[in-house]
């Protein structure tokens, strides 16, 4: 079977499985949703019997040692899993929610109510936890979903899926309700791609190099999330104490992620005070300042380790170091912070540090990204703070869903039109 | 210069307009627009004098005569494009919205605020009008466009486009905010499509060669509008007379249009009762009859005009006919009613007419449609009897916006989180 026909058995199994969830009710979701959550627990010796056979070929698929550690199904992983499953049950069904309703004055009654959106491709790599978070938030919200998982990671995500199937299966619900794909041909990714009227959207998750390749290839619907670029401004008004301590922490706290901090934006009327004091904490904690010209003079006028304090290039403004790595760059004023970002920025997530209302409005309004902080660390945006319960990844993308992602963005809506024999004239 | 280059021009200036937008307050935007309404009245000789080049050569392009009639800008129809331009002025403004807001246990303020989307490019044929509603909902939603016309309507875009950014001019705002494209190079098309991080939205409207030729190109989001192909479903507990007149209005009343119905479905319970009735009032306003086996037997049965009651053959059920004719199929019960729905329909609209509450639900939730209509016609389908004002298109995709689309639909959403100093730990 060529990968088109692959892609297209599985599909139709999933829109069959889609129609029947999208006419279930909420407690029947939930209720499979904690079955699946006892099945992962129940077979954890199966999931990490699976899971070593992926592990003992990682060498062989030149895994780095951050991702066999990601791989791994430790005991506290699987019940991660679990866990996560009866969070997701436990959360507000989004589906059949009213999000708009009126009366015409022709007397039409008109309702915007919230819908499945049918079936979901999800690509992605290594963790064997989306399989099930990912499950999960599609089945919460009516959706049947088709999984693919990387090839290292793949006799951990079919012993999941095995786990997930038997339970929706005792619980009542299709087992097409959730697939994860078998066959390893790397066709299948632009055959799921390009499944027009059998996928509905498409959701990679993973590495530029697979996310652009998806959009490149994709005819249908895809949210993509790409790199986080992350600023931090801090104003001529700022209390500079505090934009330490949150430069910090957008910095360090963990600098290996999305949301962390990579270049600092310093206002020239505060750059003089400011810049010497953060700059001393940030080295302290192991950071490399990469600093434009104005930055590095006022440094070098002050008695600091110069070994760590270097010239940024033009390459730096657009880099995601995911490392101890700090570009810093003195803006004359919030017009020139806003149009930096605007220019250099992934449209992930900025903050800005301010006492001035005016400012931070002007601020919120001018940076074209997805999250924008006002005296917070960008470290913030997440799904898990912002009471979404998991996430599905996070969209750099403007239309249908922006920022975190939780199983509300998994749904569409349907206009529901009652009228009483009503005729257009 | 090449297509890319083309694009990216107009794009880099359209951007720099969308960003001086997405700062303009409502009053502003809507000023520009009074403005745009009085220029395209003050110029209608103007318009109509480029509207004359356009006419002169639709027999070079060989347009249909429908086609001619629709690029003709007459006296009334100058007068609905100032007119239509004056409503979207007239609706509230959907930046700065509250979509929700809330806090967390740790006292992060949280909210989710619309905003423009940016810069959306609308490729499009034939009607001149579209160019001024589709510049207009642009710019009430805080967005820049960039619009691609038929090249039959060039001379009267470029005219109207004129018109409209001398008045973005005079009101302040920048030229750039609408820009029409003057040079008729094919490949712009994909070009426009492919600008990512330049254009964030792709608008095609017109015939399914247009829609599907974008839609391939496009590695940029996509919001498409294909058939209508429209069901009406007459329930066994239905009023029988009620559903006489809403079949009667929803294929007769525009044949022509995609919300007409193109398909009957009569259940079981009441075919050999309503199926006489009906079909004589559809022959009578002469509407050809396709049916199915069952059907054409009761109708057999009857005394009614054979001749335009003939057998469909299955490529019926998939067709949108825009024309009067219509299929008609027996169905064993609702559950079959809804199955042929989602098998042979566009998800744009379908009616069921009955009295039961149950079935009603049921049809409502198993569809998978933009619009359902109970106890209406399908022609209600539509953004100015939704309340939305002029509308963008209706979208048969199910990601960001579904079914008919006004400017609301033209916004996405930031999240912004306001603390005092607080840090992630």
């Amino acid at each position: 079977m060529d990968a088109n026909a692959v892609i297209k058995e599985l599909a139709v199994a999933a829109r069959a499985a889609a129609a029947m969830l999208a006419q279930t009710p909420g407690r029947r979701r939930d209720a499979a949703l904690i079955a699946c959550a006892q099945a992962i627990r129940a077979r954890k010796n199966d999931l990490q019997a699976a899971n070593a056979k992926d592990l003992a070929r990682s060498e062989e698929f030149g895994l780095s040692d951050a991702m066999v550690d990601r791989l791994r199904l430790t005991d506290a992983r699987v019940e991660g899993m679990a866990t996560a499953l009866e969070q997701i049950a436990a959360q507000v069904d989004p589906v059949g929610q009213t999000l708009a309703g009126y009366n015409r004055p022709n007397g039409l009654r008109i309702e915007k109510r919230r819908v499945p959106i049918g079936v979901i491709g999800i690509i992605y790599e290594s963790r064997p936890n989306v399989t099930t978070d990912a499950a999960g938030l599609c089945l919460k919200a009516g959706n049947a979903c088709i999984l693919r998982g990387g090839k290292e990671a793949i006799h951990s995500n079919l012993a999941i899926a095995a786990a997930l199937r038997d339970a929706l299966d005792a619980a009542g619900l299709p087992r097409a309700a959730v697939t994860v794909i078998d066959n390893p041909d790397r066709s299948l990714v632009p055959a799921m791609a390009t499944a027009e009227g059998l996928i509905d959207l498409i959701i990679p998750r993973g590495g530029e190099t697979l996310i652009r390749a998806v959009a490149q290839a994709a005819t249908i619907p895809v949210i993509k999330h790409y790199a986080g670029n992350c600023h931090v401004y801090v104003h001529g008004e700022a209390d500079l104490e505090m934009a330490s301590q949150i430069v910090l922490n957008a910095k360090c706290q963990r600098p290996g992620v999305c949301n962390a901090a990579e270049t600092l934006l310093v206002d020239a009327a505060v750059a003089e005070e400011f810049l010497p004091a953060v700059a001393a904490d940030l080295l302290t904690a192991g950071v490399q300042l990469r600093c434009d010209e104005p930055a590095r003079k006022i440094l070098a006028a002050s008695d600091l380790d110069a070994e760590n304090v270097i010239a940024a290039e033009e390459a730096d403004w657009d880099t995601e170091y995911l490392d101890l790595i700090l570009a810093v760059k003195v803006a004359a004023d919030l017009d020139d912070a806003v149009a930096h970002i605007n220019r250099h920025g992934s449209g992930h997530t900025e903050a800005i540090v301010t006492r001035s209302i005016e400012a931070a409005e002007r601020f919120v309004a001018g940076v074209d990204s997805s999250s924008v902080m006002v005296n917070a660390s960008t470290r913030f945006s997440d799904g898990g703070e912002y009471g979404l319960g998991a996430e599905v990844g996070i969209s750099t993308d403007k239309l249908h869903a922006r920022g975190p992602m939780g199983a509300e963005d998994l749904t569409t809506y349907k206009w529901i039109v009652t009228g009483s024999g009503h005729l257009r004239t």
